[in-house]
């Protein structure tokens, strides 16, 4: 099973890096792939969690060499996509936990809903449609990720 | 100069169909090349008004055929990217017109203020982020758009 | 009708440029659009032959920006796919005419061997499989390209 | 370390199965991670030599779902980019090992050479031009990858 975790990078709080710790933690012990961005913040969170408890982890980085990916990564793809690699991971996951906002996060979010990829979303931010499902607590997200994939 | 219009397809209403019509016709009479995803909707009404006012129209479909493009395109370009086309048209644009709103709009506001293309918009979803302007009418939008570029 | 014309950017000869350019101008005459890498080279040759001579360009550039496209466009997609941008071109075009040889080039030949895309090649590369057809001249060239679209 | 190892799928040879399941084996000793794109032949036996070895294996899929992937991939990414994925792999990995020969396999070695990722090739097409460094066995063939990364 493939999950994306997305989030904010540079900006990310030291409270959704948690969040986004443990739901790579989780995923891993549930044998799931973790799949991001692969650059930092959440990103790079979302990989510790999951590679320090056994987890397989991919990034797909938006440049076309492996400079600024996290060290947590048991794959990293340059993708040379820019933020169109943003569409690639969403497109490689069976679903997406959201932590905190931003407008890449906001991308993914979209893309995700656009393509019938369900998110679970732990904060960030409103969106006046229906789509993502909104999750108080990792726990439950992944869960339920791991339920609808 | 390329601008972009997006919006929704299949669920656009007249209201914003006609809105995307008249930005194509102001675009195409200030010599702005219009760039949409190629379908129907305000995709194909923002073309219209373009095609028929002597401007040139470019439709990034995302299938690897063109079938389903709008007969309004002097240029059509079948990507077979899926959703990762709507970056492709932001990446093309020096700055984007919004009318209406959908998750494959959400996309592509989302990605232009990620990679700080401007966004002018009418109508349409709120965001709780800076990014997208609010326009109160196609002119303004259209007048705003050619001043940024 | 979209027609791909391919081959060498800096390192192209007189030669292939001169029957680039012809094969613009036969192909803008047939009322066919004139699809290239957007650079220089064959590129902006074909580009110009059919440019001059009242027929639609469009170029499909490697980088994230416009620079370095050749004068002769009347569309230009910064793709910022890099070489991968090879590939769209291919799959936006009912036919490709390959005018001399490089490994750009080659790709080209190739990818459009692959996915069934008809390649009419005048000079340039021998390859040691049934796909690209030789062809004599410019004129037949663009002939056999327009009857198989 | 980022091996890409590509040949033909369905028309692969016994022998070129061979070689590539070798190629894998070798590299996964090394530590290197093994990619192709996915699917069956040298693909798949190039991962399965990796896989069975303790090696990592990521196939970079051209369609958007992971129907026809080989059972040998650690990681998968159904990339949705069709053949445009060729260049998606060329781009990740510090040398390519071609084994045999095909349109596909000459659409990688050609993007290889176009952006200077060296290329060990094991039978297989002869180019007309430098590029692929031709070598007589598996072993220096991995030899020279592993020394060039």
């Amino acid at each position: 099973m493939y999950a994306g975790i997305v989030g904010p990078g540079e900006g990310a709080t030291d409270a959704e890096c948690a969040i986004a710790y443990e739901a790579g933690r989780l995923l891993a012990r549930a044998g799931a792939v973790v799949v991001t961005g692969g650059l930092g913040g959440v990103m790079a969170a979302a990989s510790q969690g999951a590679f320090e408890h056994g987890g397989m982890t991919v990034g797909l980085l938006p440049g076309s060499r492996r400079e600024g990916a996290n060290p947590y990564l048991k794959v990293s793809i340059p993708t040379g996509l820019g933020e169109m690699r943003n569409a690639l991971l969403v497109r490689s996951c069976g679903g997406v936990i959201a932590v905190g906002g931003s407008w890449g996060t906001a991308s993914e979010i979209a893309l995700a809903c656009r393509t019938g990829v369900p998110v679970f979303a732990i904060g960030g931010w409103e969106f006046p449609a229906e789509g993502p499902i909104r999750m108080d607590s990792v726990e439950s997200a992944v869960r339920r990720l791991l339920a609808a994939a």
